[in-house]
């Protein structure tokens, strides 16, 4: 630290992304990327648009944000692009967040929103999760804070039911609630089509899960044109050309390109099956997940030796150093091929280590 | 604005961006982009890079952090890369300034400045040039605030001498000094050799002017260890994948044909002195430029009329609608042929108006 850094982010905390190897020996499973290239149209079109890089990209986005509106039925004016979803979920804790305003969120969740939450000075709780992980929806119900949900929930793969979260919002009328929907695509269930009954609804998603664009960085977030023009407020004041010209034109190559990610989404769902039953033959339990991982501890291994173990043998699974979550591991659901390379490998392990 | 907005934003008038037209019909001189294209080295590393999108960007940038390192003689640990320079410029804001340390600018710069400092409600004053539009450096000696100079300077292309920021620098010894030389490749004195001598210093720059890549979006920070360790840390909170894979990727190759790039900055420079000169024929005043723009007013024609006429002959430049630069446009450099055309409309716009 410098002795010119604000006395205002003295205790703050980054976010530790997870690790991102850059001699690809590993076969990498903890960052819950798709196994899936983006498609030859969405290459095509960035190509494309790399031939005019010495002009600004679009600051409205508008071809991406029209194609986006199309697509989940909603209008132009209830679509924000983004440098991935992380940049609009900070813009949301920005905008609708403040000590008048604390954020509230579950304790095993994304653990960006603490960050965002220190980052911006705002006060938040976190309120614990069930046992079994799942959200006690009876704990939000008239709560008055600015809510964030990731539905599903990473890193459990949980997913709460529309009809639960309707419940949030409804009790929380003059509350931005905040769904995060980064993993809906394998499984879930959007509150999208939500946002035009309930105007304290905010929706982000992200390409970087099912649309394969991780590398390209875009997130996207719909609600009510009066909170989208908040956000728009925050955006043109910090970084007015966020997206870059050639992940606009993925973007929209991924969205024309809608059937190559449904099958590549059913593919995925087909490989969790495959795993999550391989897993439980080996002594694994989990949550059942309706997202691209799933989040598996052994009945008698510790997670963290299973982390370090796979690692050795050449898999990246993600491990989180918390309490709660020390006997579990993050596992992405890659190729079959991938997902049986990890089973091999952690049969030798327990073979090993039993 | 929606009832849910923070009220610590309610005052808050976003930057607004150059016109970005969609149609491409006009010559488009008003957001300074280079009228080269990236080098087919940098097309063809994002291109490569676009196939592998389905895996997240590096967060730590590293190849192009030493790239950049090895380019400009400092440490790697002295580099910082950024979505462009606006977000370096505003972790600088977030970092380096409070109500303690109050930010501090000329009266006519790059307009983001206040806009950074109102959305992270931080104290500001913006300090009046001389009536030539120059910087009076006697007015920043022990100022004890931190420091943001365009060197050159916007809109006006306006360079000082490293020589006076160094005065700047030696008598703000606790306070930072972000010299912003987005412009600094067309005849500007970079002041990056100094971040070893003063530890207060913080340079940075983009490759959207130089290196042809405004529509990537990448910028760049330069200083000591210290300081580019705290805006590592609210990069980290913020957004650690904040670059794309593709843009890294472009970034190296046009670092690696610094050639193309050095060539085009002479070429620029070339047809700056051409355009000078013709607009000088033209009855046009305008300080001395080290930028790839022109900030000029004709002697009787007022400086709207003059934009919005040359919008209807098809040329885009930048009007200011603000007191001390109602009469002036800012006119960014193309190619010849482009300039040429331009000096072409003026004279039927002043054929028609005299």
């Amino acid at each position: 630290m410098s002795r010119f850094f604000s006395g205002k982010y003295k205790e703050l905390v980054p976010y530790t992304p997870g690790e991102q190897p850059k001699d690809f020996k590993y076969v990498k499973l903890n960052t819950n990327e798709s196994p899936f290239p983006p498609s030859d149209r969405a290459e095509n079109l960035a190509t494309e648009a790399g031939k005019k890089l010495e002009l600004y990209s679009d600051p409205e986005c508008r071809a991406l944000r029209q194609k986006l509106a199309d697509y989940y039925g909603v209008d132009y004016d209830e679509t924000i692009v983004t440098n991935g979803s992380d940049e609009v979920l900070n813009f949301a804790f920005m905008a609708f967040c403040d000590t008048d305003h604390p954020a509230v969120f579950p304790d095993i969740t994304y653990g960006f929103y603490p960050v965002f939450a220190e980052l911006n000075g705002v006060p938040y709780c976190e309120i614990p999760l069930r046992k079994d992980f799942t959200v006690n929806v009876d704990d939000y119900i008239g709560i008055k804070k600015t809510i964030f949900i990731a539905n599903p929930n990473a890193p459990t793969g949980i997913a709460l039911p529309v009809s639960e979260i309707r419940k949030i919002l409804e009790s929380n009328p003059d509350n931005i609630v905040v769904i995060d929907e980064a993993y809906v695509d394998f499984g879930g269930e959007s509150c999208i089509p939500l946002i035009h009954e309930f105007d304290n609804l905010l929706v982000t998603q992200t390409f970087s899960k099912s649309r394969s664009m991780a590398g390209a960085r875009l997130g996207f977030g719909i609600g009510s044109k009066a909170i989208i023009a908040d956000l728009h407020t925050i955006r043109y004041s910090t970084n007015p050309y966020n997206v870059n010209s050639m992940t606009l034109a993925a973007g929209l190559g991924m969205l024309e390109d809608d059937e190559y990610v449904r099958s590549n989404c059913k593919t995925i769902i087909e490989n969790r099956t495959y795993t999550t039953n391989e897993l439980k033959k080996l002594g694994f339990e989990m949550p059942e997940s309706t997202a691209n991982f799933i989040f598996a501890k052994h009945k008698t291994v510790g997670g963290k030796m299973i982390y370090q173990k796979l690692r050795e043998k050449g898999v990246l699974v993600r491990h989180f150093d918390k309490p709660k979550l020390v006997e579990y591991n993050r596992i992405t659901i890659g190729s079959l091929e991938q997902m049986k390379f990890l089973i091999e490998k952690l049969e030798e392990i327990l073979e090993e280590v039993q």
